[in-house]
């Protein structure tokens, strides 16, 4: 391996700077300032959120970009504080003396390690596990939550009581609707209603003028970084001061940059009495308890679903993992809260056309700026122009395009979506992605459980009449077997006591308490007078069927091979009472080396618990 | 319907009585006797453990042996108090006033009306969510778990802290052991020894001796009554007083029938302060909260995991599940608390040789007479007695038998198993049971996302060489379609740009998001020229393809028949412009009818979110 190679594998970011052209590069700058100037203001509000003083909002934002462009492999992932992890970590941060931070840095490094945890143990795979209807339910509520998130700064209200919840916005929505600032509420309207037609402008091309074609998508893709410019220099012009401004603006950033350390095992709390109480780590841990497990995983399952929603194919689940869990191991050295993929910012990254997650670097350049330098001026940004650069990127991740092939051709599958959807919006997100994922689980099940059995009565080519029971399934395994007993037993009941024949041609897997309930089955028809034949049966269901049960089983290659069974018994009396003797290897005649017969050891017992 | 028959089938109990000989009333009336001899000192241990007066233990162990006489399928159960209901209750039991009894018979009520629900919704189905390893794995854990609670009777210790959980229990006997007392100990041992030794007798046949076979028959079937009945006399003769006797006696039960009434759903507790805070059903229902979903849940599974381990088939689990719903519903009335399936019951029942659920009947009657009239004569059976019959019945409950065979034919069926084991050992029954199932069912869900796929390079009759993909699986399902897709990618990179066939005889279904992947794949391997055909795709497949994705797909019945496909077209070149255009229906000329090819609108999107 070369050593390029070895870099590339270790540091899988960096394969996008081979190649990287200067049309790369403006395209991941604007990207990555669009990402930032929404990272700013969203970073402020989560930090609050989380119970947390604004700047580590920002100090969250800036490490995932750096950590993610090298390690990364979706190109729209953009890492941070999300309002999901803030509402998590806020559970942990009102403890008083400052230990709202410590016990926030902490959390993110446990979530970190966790997430390292879950890629050495290839848990990466479970994103398997989301189908695309819980994938489509589960983006199109993120969707609304963010869209309904950012109504308030839309309509200038101001205050009023938080809530991250679509439900908790909602409402919080309709009981200030007198409190609607127009000057916003214009604002933002003309801003949404400008940047979607900004967005049809990108995809027009006109014939023979490469410039102005190459102008227009420019302009159509640094819409947002562009937008946002002009209503912060139209407030700058407008507003002497906060009190006489037609438009809420996004207010003073607190700048400076964060101390590196290492994340502290110890803090000090607040009693209800106002005595100062020493935490040491094993206090911290039992304080943080379940959110160490449930955080990460959350993490992970809303990182998962956003990488998989923005690229069809190529993201190797294992490393999204490592990047998310350094992005949080080193950022907890910067004293940031924990962080995964945003939705909103990965849908502005992505509608702002980045093309490499070196995008995420400008972002944190940006974010770092801001903290330095930029802090005074950021302050101008009307809130609304942010929320209008939100609101028209999620617009497009609600999708009712998937209802309609689902009606027509696999009803079952609305299912899982919906409820996703309807859960997510109505309680959590996570709840939602969970059900989602439980339903497909449970039909999966539900598969394995009740395959599809097929039962008829047949005749031999020399008129022996049988019953053929044919599960059109590659496996039998335990949920299974007791109903095809049933099944079984039922078709005996129906067609009288002819001989039933077991198709197994479709069956290649058989597990243990399939295998002792066949045996049961076995004896069972045999003390029915019953007789009982496994057609064309592999070598491993023998081998199984053999070692699990002491039963004898009869296989045949074809139905007519039970009448040379049948025939080669004395009388149908004798053959009654030979059922579970070994009888006359039939297949034996039909081909040679792999057929075999099983021959338990000896009568009696077996399938008795 | 004969009027005989819907009485059997709204009281399925009563079957039994059809040919009730006066063999099997004998056999019952032992049974019912010696389970009623092992209930009274369990019920009255029981309640104490729910926080109730014993009296209430005895109250819960009459209503369900007649209910589920007239209504139970499985002969071995025996519906009673139990250790894990006990400890569940008694989380509510605790507020004072004589609140206790109010809240363990309103649970009991609310109990029978959540089984009935999940009877009514059908979900007695999950009981095939135990496998056998599982089963086995819960079987021995609980029999190792009462086993080691008899001990303390067994060694004559009194007192030194309860415990019902395994490792609580050992803890107390070992920092005990200096309080045995070697008149129980000597008791207990010689009535385990000869418990044993008449067990064995019951299989002794004399030639040509019925009479005496017969005699061994009972004498070995009605050790555990025989026993109790020999010890009780003992202890009777030589104990003036309790503390002059060299046995612990089980002491005096409280006499008299129950009220009869409904539940109530009011009570009284006691505040903190001293003072009576009234309760009415809506804070009575917040304090029982998740224990009226979770006692039930409880009570289900083990009852379904008892009925499933002493017979193996022709349980009904909504019968079952009616017929406990109805012992709860029908016992709150009679002062009961919540009341299920008792392991080591049905294993003495078992064990006593019980034929029919009738048994049940005696062993209430046996609890009547005893509340009504015999409570002075029960306090002198001996604990260690009732420890004896208890231990030597559940030995026989942990199997080791079942190892072997799963060793040999499917080790990683050992795994649910011993998970079930270990951790109802060493956290407690209802989660080793759910995590056993949790590992069988993940590895159902394994199955299904990571299916058998071959794939190997093959030439047609004509001498064209292509990539055969054939995976042995019934469904490719949502876990599993990246999968295969990454599969078919790695065989194009190692096989050069054959074309790639992918066989669909085993495929039976598919879901959308798997549809929608072969989408992908499909436009994937045409932007790398690479031809891809569908063998013997079935109708339902071909259909599900058209209506998810814009792709168009060719399906082939023979590998032959790409050849008739590329040749038709004029060169590699015109054929690799056209891989998107539907070419000629090859399969046309094989068969006629039944042969569809896909044409999707158009090329274009398709597969993106």
């Amino acid at each position: 391996m070369k050593p390029v190679d070895v870099a590339y594998r270790l540091l899988p970011g960096i394969k996008w700077l081979h190649g990287y052209t200067a049309q790369d590069a403006v395209a991941d700058l604007i990207a990555g300032i669009t990402v930032g100037l929404t990272v700013l203001p969203q970073g402020l509000a989560y930090a609050t959120l989380a119970g947390l003083e604004p700047q580590y909002g920002l100090y969250s934002a800036f490490v995932g970009g750096i950590v993610y462009a090298f390690l990364g492999s979706c190109r729209q992932v953009t890492i941070g504080p999300t309002a999901l992890l803030a509402l998590m970590t806020s559970r942990h941060t009102s403890f008083g003396l400052n230990s709202g931070p410590a016990y926030a840095i902490l959390l993110c490094l446990i979530s970190g390690f966790v997430e390292l945890l879950m890629a050495v143990l290839r848990l990466g795979a479970l994103v398997d596990l989301i189908s695309l209807p819980v994938t489509v339910g589960f983006t199109s509520a993120t969707a609304v939550i963010i869209g309904t998130s950012q109504l308030k700064g839309l309509l200038g209200i101001r205050g009023g009581g938080g809530g991250s919840g679509f439900m908790k916005t909602m409402e919080s929505v309709f009981t200030n609707l007198d409190k609607i600032r127009y000057g916003d509420f214009t604002l933002g309207i003309t801003a949404i209603t400008i940047l979607l037609l900004l967005r049809k402008l990108k995809d027009v091309k006109i014939p023979g003028r490469r410039i102005l074609s190459g102008t227009l998508w420019v302009v159509a893709t640094g819409r947002n970084a562009l937008i946002v410019l002009i209503t912060s220099v139209l407030a700058y012009n407008t507003c002497e001061t906060q009190e006489s401004c037609p438009f809420v603006l996004t207010g003073k950033v607190k700048s400076g940059f964060p101390d590196v350390e290492v994340p502290k095992f110890h803090t000090t709390i607040q009693a209800a009495n106002g005595t100062a109480i020493d935490q040491d780590y094993l206090d911290m841990f039992k304080e943080l308890g379940p959110s160490m497990i449930i955080l990460p995983i959350i993490a992970v399952l809303g990182n998962v679903a956003i990488s998989k929603a923005f690229s069809s194919a190529g993201i190797s689940p294992t490393r999204e993992l490592v990047a998310l869990s350094l992005c949080n191991v080193v950022g907890s050295f910067f004293s940031s809260m924990p962080v995964t993929g945003s939705f909103s910012r990965s849908a502005v990254n992505h509608a702002s056309g980045v093309r490499t997650p070196i995008g995420g670097f400008y972002t944190s350049a940006l974010v770092l700026l801001a903290l330095g330098l930029l802090a005074p001026y950021f302050q101008y940004i009307p809130k609304a122009a942010l929320s209008a650069v939100i609101i028209s990127a999620v617009i497009f991740m609600i999708e009712f395009e998937v209802i309609k092939p689902l009606w027509r051709c696999s009803r079952r599958e609305l299912l899982p979506g919906a409820i996703t959807f309807v859960i997510s919006l109505a309680i959590g997100v996570e709840l939602g992605l969970l059900l989602g994922v439980g339903v497909d689980v449970a039909y999966l099940v539900y598969r394995a459980a009740r395959p599809a059995l097929t039962v008829s009565k047949l005749r031999t080519t020399n008129g022996t009449d049988y019953i053929l029971m044919r599960p059109i399934h590659s496996s039998l395994y335990f949920p299974a077997i007791e109903w095809v007993r049933t099944g079984i037993s039922k078709a005996v009941a129906m067609h009288g006591t002819a001989p039933v024949v077991l198709d197994c041609s479709n069956m290649h897997e058989l597990d243990f308490t399939a295998a002792r309930g066949m045996g049961a089955l076995n004896k069972e028809l045999a003390s029915s007078f019953v007789p009982f034949f496994l057609l064309k049966a592999s070598k491993e269901i023998c081998v199984i069927l053999k070692e699990s049960t002491n039963s004898d089983f009869h296989t045949i290659e074809t139905p007519d091979d039970l009448e040379y069974i049948l025939d080669n018994t004395a009388s149908i009396d004798d053959h009654r009472l030979q059922v579970t003797i070994p009888l006359i290897n039939a297949q034996n005649k039909v081909n040679g080396g792999d057929a075999m017969t099983l021959d338990g050891s000896g009568g009696g017992g077996g399938g008795h618990l």
